[in-house]
């Protein structure tokens, strides 16, 4: 089926504890679909970028499946750019650099081509705009899925309330489910947000997983225990892309097919963290991905 | 099987943002074996109580099948009294109030009728006295469980590793692993840890569950989620007693049982949470359990 990914294309520079890299690919759009690009050669991307985002980069995209009909490029400008530390914990970090460059007049549209996809994964991205494309779409996708942040909900609530009760399913982390709902308890939590809109919560908790909530269902997903994490910048999109890769590849949005999707997403994830950026997303293979999902299984694999 | 659990008895006065309690039965192996009565009736407790410590108590865990020969009662004196505050997140605490009364004094000796117990778990206690338990026993157990704190690696590490050394199984939290070993991943935490004589390493994650490590397995057992928590005093010392009467009901200490131990343990201090004090422990039925135990199960179980 096709999946279309809405977010950012951009370079990002991270320093961690285990070292530093100069300006590397980055963006939630391009985290998500290296990642659904293991599940399904059907994707359809929707960003902006400069004209100095690489072609390799591009053309290596094109080749897994995805395709560029609904990616402006501004030729004479440059694509967006975060530079950020992470602290000891991998947990927080400081953004030192922040340039928005052609985001901050991204405008997205929806190609003719694009319409009819199956599957909508909105990446991290201002409210508005992920309203706006899927106002956009001529057709409802069998499940819309957004993924968004504590900054917008600082600055933009409004319209993300208006986003969130378009979608099928969010995805937060705890931090952000709490702010978003203002209850501590994440069961709790996940109701509220729930009533807002999506009939499906996606709370993740990083090191600690991640929570699916669908009425009163509650499926807990483990991460998987790592000796080191080199690089969490974009565990959340990469968990994402492999959550909706799954999916689209499967054609099933049953509660039973979005557990086995979580774990999936949290492969996926527990590989891209163990180098800098997209790296280990480009190399693995399935035999790769297959091994992981045998290590999630016995991870949490007990009898009563 | 006979199982050993040395550990405080005392006074606990709580305020969590659900209320307040006047002064409350607690303590480390008050809990541990309201929890671990529920899978064995053959429990022998080393402790020490003040003339304060209510008959009733007494009589209620003796009619459970936990034996007194081990507990000190110092009649003109009091139990030992810990008063605290809960934070808003229910992990972080202030201590208000630290009375130690007897607990000073406190000389454990295994009496006779103890020797030959296959089970001894070691609650939270001054590690010198943990020590001083051990070597007392003329045969060793067939396992040791410790559990101990932070407050003991700031004042008491040289006694604290000494009886590390000695034990099969010790269970800290994850800011304690971390703090022990010097690690940060909590993967590599506990292969320190395991160098240090335990082969067995749980770390207690709070609402994020439990992990536990041997060898090169790792078990990642979830949390049930729950709406709210009252209470969450003496959760891990509730962990604790179900993990380790599990094993002592089941007399088995195979990785794959206590894996099943970890869930059941999770279980119990579900329970203790939704109340204050050991009031939950008190009530709770085995259709209650078991049916607490199918929710594990469902919360967890995925297809890949």
């Amino acid at each position: 089926m096709s999946l279309i990914i809405a977010g950012t294309m951009a370079f990002d520079a991270i320093e961690t504890p285990f070292g530093k890299t100069d300006k590397i690919i980055g963006g939630s759009a391009t985290y998500a679909a290296w990642s659904a690009s293991h599940f399904t050669n059907s994707i359809q991307q929707i960003s902006i970028i400069g004209g100095d985002f690489p072609t390799e980069e591009i053309d290596a995209l094109k080749a897994k499946g995805v395709a560029f009909d609904g990616v402006e490029i501004v030729q004479d400008e440059k694509s967006f750019f975060w530079s950020g530390k992470y602290h000891m914990d991998m947990n927080t970090r400081d953004t030192l650099i922040t340039d928005l460059n052609v985001l901050a007049k991204f405008n997205p549209q929806v190609p003719n081509s694009y319409q009819g996809s199956e599957f909508l994964m909105l990446g991290n991205l201002m409210p508005s705009l992920q309203k706006q494309i899927i106002t956009q779409l001529t057709t409802r996708p069998k499940l819309i899925i957004m993924d968004t942040m504590n900054f917008w909900m600082d600055i933009a609530m409004d319209d993300l309330l208006e986003t969130i009760k378009l979608v099928d399913v969010i995805m937060v982390n705890d931090g952000e489910a709490r702010q978003l709902s203002g209850e501590y308890s994440l069961v709790k939590a996940a109701q509220k947000i729930m009533s807002m809109g999506p009939k499906y919560v996606i709370i993740k908790k990083g090191e600690h997983g991640a929570l699916l909530f669908h009425g009163s269902q509650i499926f807990s997903a483990p991460a998987l225990p790592l000796e080191d994490v080199y690089d969490p910048t974009g565990a959340g999109d990469t968990f994402a892309g492999g959550f909706i890769g799954h999916l689209a590849k499967t054609n099933d949005i049953s509660f039973e097919n979005m557990k086995s999707a979580i774990i999936i997403g949290s492969a996926m994830a527990s590989f891209v963290v163990e180098k800098f950026g997209t790296e280990r997303l480009k190399e693995i293979n399935d035999k790769e991905i297959q091994d992981r999902l045998n290590q999630f299984v016995k991870l949490v694999n007990f009898n009563i």
